[in-house]
């Protein structure tokens, strides 16, 4: 099964880490980290590079796409030939997937209209000008396509596929191996749950910024 | 603060790009990702590699050190250059850090001698041969030696060290940021969740192997 992890300049690095560290466990994974050239793509923070052993011509048809976010999302809605890419590997694809705000390249590739979806949580409210109907939800099926909420989300997104893929005890499996058995420190994972304060200074940037 | 990443062949990736996804975020943080030689490191699954930007002499003296897991561990348990570079940054580390089987690294070298330490639940039984009291938790910190469980586990450990080093206020920033409200789908990310026979069948690697 050959899994395409779309990369771009400034994505974030664990919302495709975590699909990835999931779905390359699948029977017969065969994982491809695609870019628009093969070679390094640096990430968000400017201090991590992932290789892309391939471009993206190079993988037409994988029968499943990731899609991370990450601040070089907006640039990115503007790439007609990666917005193409998506479009013709969609034509074949058992599932089409995102993390994050990658879903907002998925909507802007017109995948997403009239579907349900999700997004990182500062990016939801773009979803409805493409025709995708936002909701909260952390993991959010809707036929072949699947979307999952802000970066940390990718994990159990990708779980949700692999059970759908595998079945649920090689899901369990690989969520053993991995060892997610998650214990947070904090309960400050979502807008519901942190302090308002905090919501409101991501939410006018005074303070903290994706980009 | 200057954080050192380290890579070596075979590494697990969501081992480091947890810790690093996190503690990038730290304020001042410049995040190096380390290795024998710069230059591009492959993970275990051989789909992937990172790129280390410097040699591991390059950067003898980070403030903190975070050390990964994967495959690959045992290979660089005889690797005594590597063991010389732990060492020699653990005199003058604020905090020496490690995901998975990357605490048999801290040990090996030793740095977890009288210590209570954690590992991924396969490798945990290792830590006693070099004077380490294992113990089964998540997240472990002992001084300024912080260990934590399988792959996933390093989110955790992470979080719990910006809130040590920034305080709670700003990890919960951070925990937001990365939307890291975990809602796994099954309930199977440790040997006391999962079924039985999954445990079973990796212990006796008659199905699953972490190589």
């Amino acid at each position: 099964m050959q899994i395409a992890m779309v990369l771009y300049d400034r994505f974030t690095a664990l919302d495709i880490v975590g699909p990835y560290e999931v779905l390359s466990r699948l029977p017969d994974a065969q994982v491809d980290f695609v870019a628009a050239e093969a070679g390094p793509v640096r990430a968000d923070t400017g201090f991590l590079a992932l290789t892309a052993d391939k471009a993206l011509a190079d993988v037409p048809h994988p029968e499943v796409v990731v899609v991370p976010g990450g601040p070089g999302t907006f640039a990115e809605i503007e790439n007609k030939a990666l917005l193409e890419w998506l479009r013709t590997a969609d034509t074949t694809s058992a599932w089409t997937t995102s993390v994050c705000s990658g879903s907002l390249l998925l909507a802007a590739a017109g995948l997403l209209e009239g579907r349900r979806a999700t997004s990182h949580w500062l990016t939801l409210d773009f979803l409805p000008q493409y025709g995708a109907e936002p909701t909260g939800e952390r993991v959010v099926p809707d036929g072949k396509y699947i979307t999952a909420a802000g970066v940390s989300s990718g994990i159990d997104m990708g779980l949700t596929l692999v059970g759908k893929i595998a079945g649920d005890e090689h899901a369990q499996a690989v969520q053993l191996l991995i060892e997610y058995d998650p214990q947070p420190p904090y309960d400050a994972g979502s807008p519901r749950k942190a302090p308002a304060h905090l919501v409101e200074e991501f939410r006018t940037n005074s303070r903290f910024s994706l980009t």
